[in-house]
């Protein structure tokens, strides 16, 4: 039973949760290639839409996100990747999560502060 | 701050967890009008792309989401719904969440019973 790559130019969603939490951290996107690496090497690998190449989370700033489980869907076009985040915040504006804006009253805002100062950790790099 | 339905040919992506118990149960697509009625309706709707449809998620099951929060990535082209489910799953085959298979040592396996029974509640119209 394989991953199906075929409904979004070879990619695949990737939800990444919180193994302990529970807390979605974010979405990326594998490709057959990145999903392997995950895999194989135990750390969330993704292929980058704006950037068209493979992706080891936490390469620039050492958050890398320790795989405990995956699941797929039923449809198969779509993994659930649960880890051990390695570092305070997975989100490149040094939020913990990805999703840190909550729609209120028609507006989105942010419901918590910075985990971490991202000017630090990615410094000119970013 | 507009939602970035560029992407993926309009959709984004939309990563539903249960509200109480923190399980994720599926990832489906919204384009904006998708969003606009999950919104105004409170009840989970999609876009699927295999049907190219809105599609209010229960419409056939009654199996209902019931939109307790709304969060959105920094990306701005995904978003985080948490519901509460009406009925016991969410998955047309039977399932609570969609992702009931996991990766163990190269296999997927399922790894739960199913909550339901996808021939009662779907009938011929599946």
């Amino acid at each position: 039973m394989q991953l199906d790559f075929s409904k979004s130019d070879g990619l695949i969603a990737a939800v990444i949760q919180d193994y302990s939490s529970g807390r979605v951290l974010m979405v990326g996107y594998m490709n057959a290639e990145a999903f392997r690496r995950t895999v194989e090497s135990g750390f969330a690998t993704f292929y980058s839409r704006s950037r068209q190449k493979l992706w080891l989370k936490g390469e620039s700033s050492g958050h890398r996100l320790v795989v405990r489980e995956i699941s797929t869907d039923c449809d198969q076009d779509a993994v659930l990747v649960r880890v051990e985040p390695q570092g305070p915040g997975v989100c490149h504006n040094g939020y913990e999560s990805c999703f840190y804006r909550r729609l209120d009253d028609g507006q989105w805002v942010e419901s918590e502060a910075r985990a971490y100062d991202p000017a630090t950790v990615y410094g000119s790099r970013k």
